[in-house]
């Protein structure tokens, strides 16, 4: 996907969050911010590549703060909050055990920025609120059918702590006995998911864990390693999970695999692309 | 006062804000956003005064668009949804007509963002809540005895909207029998009250309305007119509103005038800058 002029202030709102996640030099962030000006002032057209922005700032963050991960506490943070709200979460798919709930939880893991919490309740209620919404698009049943005829999948997973309800998913794919792929990110990049993580809320139980060989946010395609390529090339059907993977998803030609994406549409610029209202959910069949 | 690094965000945030109420043209907000991004990289120091910066970028956007008020409507919204308001809180303050009382509404007129509002309950929730809050920072004592000492103020209004809370600080101070001058912006920024604004709300009942001779975002020394230079030079007592005078008068030398502030403080620069929390309420005497 493309950016647009709304992608600005986002990105600015982004980097000074893994800022101050990063550095308490006051001096050296703002220079960083008149670097990041400088980058986004050659670099800020209508051709201009959201993702690949994005990950550059945050590698400009990285490399001058000298902070490798500015949201490794985050990322545990998010896995444990997640972790907590699990019970409840198996609790409500009990009595509602259709592959469309566990579509909307792990839809639901997206809209959740589990870092940011505090209040248990919020959660609770969140949570409940956005399992009684519809899915504003919602192609089940492809996606059921897709379940059912494809041998193997590839899951792009997103953040840390929405990871924990994509394993309900994960476990509901596993009924229909496919082979599963997660894809994470090799190095950190903003609360992505990346191997420990993963494997610190067990995803592991449910199919292979492998990472696409870059830390960029979302899917550059670009950027992936040529073992992931194979991987991904060998894969005729999809699952990808939120925003990121979407931008990226969609630079490339999908024509010849059976992609659904999965998200809640939380900024403008994504949801005038894909045709909804903010914060829609969503699940949807690319190129049908 | 100068920018800090988190100022960056900002920028770009009221950027998105006046372009989206300037114009509907996305190709044209792009290469003005990137306009601003290559201005920011030229001029985003330690040493960058905040005012100069934010009126430099709100003009870039109103030459670019040929939109000379961007936020015309929301100042028309914004005064009307503070007048329907003021019965209530001239009700409150016929409870307990303190000075120190009258002093909260006007900054709460400063919290209260009125073209934003659109539930009737938000609102008065949010004055009594405020009001129940005390003052950070109190300087009554020198305030009052600054009201019963001077023959003049110089009163800097903020924002349309607020000035209807201002008007009623304007009828308390007038019963201290002071000649009152009311400093509004000549042409229109942001949704700064300027003199139709004033009139609409009728604050000439309290005072002489008096502009600054310039459109800036708070004061800006070096552009205010000769007159208001001289109503300025001619007043020891000065009462301003908000954080954009604040920011504005802070960078000049007040030694030999009694100014306070009465602002709620919005930003973490700014809060740091004062040495207190963000969103505490203050009335504060400067250089004392």
């Amino acid at each position: 996907m493309k950016i647009s002029y709304e992608c600005g202030a986002c990105f600015l709102r982004q980097a000074r969050e893994a800022m101050d996640l990063a550095s308490d030099d006051e001096e050296l962030k703002l220079e960083i911010t008149r670097d990041i000006f400088e980058f986004l002032s050659k670099n800020f057209y209508l051709n201009t590549n959201s993702n690949k922005t994005g990950s550059t700032i945050h590698n400009m963050i990285k490399q001058k703060t000298c902070c490798t991960d500015p949201y490794f506490e985050e990322k545990i943070k998010g896995n444990k909050i997640a972790l907590k709200y699990l019970p409840l979460v198996q609790e409500i798919l009990k009595k509602d055990n259709s592959l469309e709930n566990h579509v909307k939880i792990a839809i639901i893991g997206n809209i959740l920025d589990f870092g940011a919490f505090k209040l248990d309740d919020d959660i609770e209620k969140l949570i409940k609120e956005s399992l009684s919404k519809k899915l504003a698009i919602k192609d089940i049943y492809e996606f059921e059918n897709a379940l059912k005829t494809h041998g193997k999948v590839l899951y792009l997973v997103d953040n840390t702590g929405e990871i924990v309800f994509d394993k309900l998913l994960l476990s509901k794919i596993k009924e229909y006995d496919l082979d599963i792929t997660i894809a994470v990110k090799k190095e950190p990049i903003l609360n992505d998911a990346c191997r420990e993580d993963a494997l610190n809320v067990g995803l592991d139980e449910y199919g292979e864990i492998v990472d696409i060989g870059a830390g960029t946010v979302g899917y550059v395609d670009s950027e992936i390693s040529q073992d992931f390529r194979e991987i991904f090339n060998a894969h005729d059907f999809v699952i990808s999970k939120g925003m990121g993977n979407y931008e990226g998803l969609t630079e490339i030609n999908l024509s010849s695999k059976e992609v659904f994406f999965l998200l809640c549409a939380k900024c403008n610029t994504i949801a005038r692309d894909i045709g909804v209202n903010t914060f829609d959910m969503l699940l949807f069949k690319y190129n049908k």
